[in-house]
């Protein structure tokens, strides 16, 4: 596929939307076409799965539901947007993939990470992001941010340890693959996350040129 | 675990929700307690993504998000109420269950079987129901009677070679399975097809007694 599959990924308050928009912006000065999409989600009804995940319901629901969940969303929103995209030579802005998975519901809820692959090996085949920005924070900072926006969601609500797990984890990952991973200090102003940017800036520029 | 898990399968029209309160009464009458449910469903969480699976979208359902709703609602049936239901030793009748998943998405969609068993093993472990009911009848039977209720759902409205598939996949797999497999002629009235039903009920019965 032509396109380049960029992932942001980090908990709540570590300013991916904001810094998602300023690439987006930055591309498209450029001439680029950029898509900016998330997950769960990114289609009508991949969204209609994302609220069922963060509603709360009269139940609990079962890990292996949540996963099950996570994973539909995410066949859809490959099949019918990500795929799509990307064999049309776009750049694919994408807020939270799989990472995400394998911190929240693998470090946070404890699912074995090798289910996890199950899972992903079953829905994205050899699809892997080209390149993932880790906004990386402190949990206590991160959850303040995230407790001014307002209502918390179903994971919003977790508590401290469950975030510091979905932390690890991110960091554990972006330690075993550096070539994917690019990991940001997003406890800094806005200003300075920004100038972290620009060494990545260039470097989605270069591989789009030797596309 | 004590209890006895026991599915219905076939295609609409074929009298599985009848029969499955005829068996329920007759058991009831014998003081076993029944627990009757039913697939995609059998939870308020797991309805809602079986409203998701029959409803129509503006954008084509991906086979594999199809798919692993589907699981996704199994995983959440299982957790919430088969297994806490055959735990405490009750019978549980349940409106399809995995065969569906290979008749309508294997057979139907033309997901291949192989792909599903990754799911089964996935969400079931060694859950397998103990006996299945195959309400077979013809495809332009079904498809007459599922009609005169209504209003059809994404899966009523596929045409005559989808459920030929369906009941293809069906009776080759209660030809494969014999020992778990009793297939009822469901063509015939009722009052017939309860006749049939009535060797079905004292198998049910000596296998209660066997537990």
């Amino acid at each position: 596929m032509r396109g380049l599959f960029i992932t942001l990924e980090g908990p709540e308050g570590g300013g991916k939307s904001t810094n998602r928009e300023y690439l987006a912006e930055r591309l498209r000065a450029l001439g680029h076409e950029v898509v900016l999409t998330r997950e769960p989600g990114g289609t009508q009804l991949a969204e209609k799965i994302r609220a069922l995940l963060l509603a709360e319901h009269d139940e609990p629901m079962a890990v292996d539901a949540e996963l099950l969940l996570m994973f539909a969303a995410r066949a859809q929103h490959i099949n019918q947007l990500i795929v799509p995209a990307l064999t049309a030579g776009r750049l694919v802005l994408c807020d939270r993939f799989t990472d995400a998975t394998y911190a929240y519901q693998g470090g946070g809820r404890g699912i074995d990470p090798q289910r996890i692959a199950v899972l992903e090996a079953f829905v994205q085949g050899a699809l892997r992001p080209d390149l993932t920005l880790l906004f990386d924070l402190p949990v206590e900072a991160g959850m303040a941010r995230a407790r001014q926006r307002g209502a918390l969601d179903r994971f919003e609500q977790e508590h401290q340890d469950f975030f510091e797990a979905v932390r690890h984890s991110y960091l554990q990952r972006a330690a075993a693959e550096p070539q994917r991973f690019r990991v940001l200090d997003a406890g800094q102003r806005l200003g300075q996350v920004q100038q972290q940017l620009e060494p990545v800036l260039q470097e989605i520029l270069e591989r789009v040129h030797a596309h």
